[in-house]
């Protein structure tokens, strides 16, 4: 390679123009802690920062303490092609999606924490921006200041990714934690969490697991170079786990926890890529099982490195703005070494695998008969699917009934879904109480 | 800023060059990565990746499994003249150190695992990479895979890092963790630890904290932007901690640790960077208490992302290599591109302050007279020293005496060792059991 090394770093007289779209919490945020260290920030970029203007909807709205009013303009468009550096933090996917555009087209690097514009159309996006050259950052988008998508795409950019699975979701984490220590049922811990301001009044895209989703689609794109989108993930909420179930988990050792699954698959049809968010029963000492409230945490399984975990706060506007700066600076460095963050490329496009290629563990909790011979037919259902069973445990039940939970080895998704149903028809069962996915510590 | 956008990525014909210094367990994980992914390597970096040279002691010695005769040399300085990225896995501080200024000055990147290289000469060696403009990346000299130097560099280069701590000696936590489970003595442990393999023949290095202050001095440099050595680092080792010490903090619904802690300070005297290690006890709840065996973790405080933590395999030769391979598709990138990693500048220089400028938590255990007017006393020597204390716990006694765990408020160091000192003449202090640091939640 005959490429000579680069002259020693002077920083250049110009400074590096930084166009802000949006200015709510994280917004303000970002100019708060860009002006607090604007001179360790000069340092680490090689190039003085300049905020050069602030895109809003409205010069009449409320604006966050410290925000300069001579920055804002409603005109987005005039100060994307004025900037070096794009930060975009307007949210929604069209408006969004056009100025991240127009910025990548001018040649200015972008940093977004926009989780539903990349899950939507980061496809289209990273290819326009590995086509241009320049760097799209967001680190932001995906478990707020937890740096895991730096952890991905740089410290184990020598390594091969097996699978991800994390706690995406604050607010999903601190209601199961709220059943969890309280014993509430899932509507109580909900309640509470809105009037705490940890559920928003309309929960559905916490809840049913949606948010999470998308953060699964743009780590699963990252992890595997695969173009991931939110309609390949296979999504379920919590609304459905009950106090019950949380008990039940906790009697045996587990909590149960809402995860984010993205793994490589390898069968008899080649190898793929599945997505997932489901809640599974984690045992006490996985290292996930002890994120508490609205903390998140993303485990990652790699050939070389085994298991990484990275955890911080998931959400608000300060850790937010943190994961936004730490991307400003590097696209900003970038931008003055003609260098820049290695490409979101697509290249090992590998297929998208339907839930039925995934293999995993189950407990399975029923209501039979508490009689002799129940277990026998049980065992039998399970056998003849050719998933084996690894523990039973009887629990208290009332009068005639006895609930077992039945934890199986790994199977096939098809014969555990197949076996599930066929329980229903057992004799001596009762009821299916639940059914969950299991991870080992 | 003037800077045009940079021309698209084209992948240059001509491959990136890097030498292997050293083929022990690290570098033939790293030979075995570098064949295993070659193409998607390549994908990451821009351009084929060729390795040019293995430099060894001698021809002669074993080699590890498919690590290439033919590539073998004993001339490491022609090697590196040859290389665009040299990787340093050679050990020790003088040849080492040789052979990374050779290779800055010949414009290369450099990428090591060495942490007493950096502990002991870093400062040099960092200006030597500033002012030539090439990479000198070391995620693997601290802590294994735990991508903590990354994290911090690049992830956090907007933020403020108050404070950071971390498990980073996997035979101390290994050791800590047979006391903790299997209530041995430390010498006990110890022993059990030697025959699997986690500790080596002459323990000292790590048991006396020695290895963790290397890394601790590594990390301080790098959150604090100062030139930390070995020499400024506060260190105890582990040999002290007695199987009573691990039952009382658990009694207490605490762990013991060995913690590596660097921390901004700021007093009367000004700001300043103390470094220091040291058994801790943290309650069961804090994120570092659950980090097990051979496991390291680093938990980053900083200003706008509050807590964050890195964990993953502390040593170990796939789980070095995939850290030496995160930092070298990025060097070896940049020298494609021109760019590289931010300097490891110590532009703020600070000044290192001694342990007496800390502030911390102390639990103190006595054994004191089983009488009345005794804790009287106790309280009036801490009262005495400024001191003041949260909880007071009594523990089972034998006979005549009493044991008492007394934890006190945060404060100044100076006055916990002089409080300490003067527990020893309390009238009705038989003895002082134990005297550690305590960390909160």
């Amino acid at each position: 390679m005959t490429v000579q090394p680069p002259e020693p770093t002077v920083p250049p007289a110009e400074p590096v123009k930084v166009a802000l779209l949006g200015c709510g919490t994280v917004g303000t945020q970002v100019v708060r802690l860009l002006r607090l260290d604007s001179g360790e920030i000069a340092e680490r970029v090689g190039a003085p920062v300049e905020l050069v203007g602030i895109a809003v909807r409205s010069l009449d709205a409320d604006r966050g303490p410290g925000v300069p009013a001579e920055l804002l303009t409603t005109d987005a468009h005039s100060l994307v092609r004025a900037a070096d550096v794009v930060v975009e933090l307007i949210g929604g996917t069209t408006t969004a999606r056009d100025l991240v555009l127009e910025a990548i087209g001018g040649g200015a690097g972008v940093v977004t924490a926009n989780k539903a514009l990349l899950a939507t159309h980061g496809p289209q996006l990273y290819a326009a921006a590995d086509a241009a050259g320049v760097d799209l950052l967001y680190e932001a988008a995906v478990a707020g200041a937890v740096p895991v998508v730096r952890g991905v795409r740089e410290s184990l950019a020598g390594d091969r990714v097996a699978r991800v699975l994390g706690i995406v979701n604050g607010t999903t984490n601190y209601i199961l934690d709220e059943m969890t220590n309280g014993g509430y049922d899932f509507d109580v811990a909900l309640k509470e969490a809105q009037e705490l301001g940890y559920a928003e009044a309309d929960p559905t895209a916490d809840v049913e697991g949606h948010d999470a989703a998308a953060k699964a689609a743009i780590l699963a794109s990252l992890a595997f170079h695969t173009r991931v989108s939110l309609d390949d993930v296979d999504c379920e909420g919590i609304t459905g786990v009950t106090a019950g179930d949380i008990a039940s988990a906790r009697d045996a050792g587990g909590v149960i926890k809402l995860l984010a699954i993205a793994e490589r698959i390898e069968d008899t049809r080649g190898e793929a890529v599945a997505v997932r968010v489901h809640p599974v029963i984690l045992p006490v000492d996985h290292p996930l099982a002890g994120v508490r409230g609205a903390y998140n945490a993303v485990v990652v399984e790699a050939e070389a490195a085994g298991r990484l975990m990275f955890y911080g706060a998931g959400a608000g506007g300060a850790p937010t703005a943190s994961a936004v700066l730490g991307d400003l600076v590097a696209a900003a460095r970038h931008r003055g070494q003609g260098g820049r963050a290695p490409a979101e490329s697509a290249y090992a496009e590998l297929p998208i695998a339907g839930p039925e290629r995934v293999t995993s563990r189950r407990q399975v909790r029923l209501a039979v008969d508490d009689r002799p011979g129940v277990l026998a037919h049980l065992a039998t259902t399970f056998a003849d699917h050719g998933v084996s069973i690894e523990t039973v445990r009887q629990q208290p039940g009332t009068g005639e009934a006895a609930t077992l939970a039945i934890v199986t080895h790994d199977a096939p998704e098809a014969a555990l879904r197949a076996t599930v149903e066929a329980l229903r028809e057992t004799v001596g069962v009762r009821e299916l109480l639940s059914d969950y996915r299991v991870e080992r510590a």
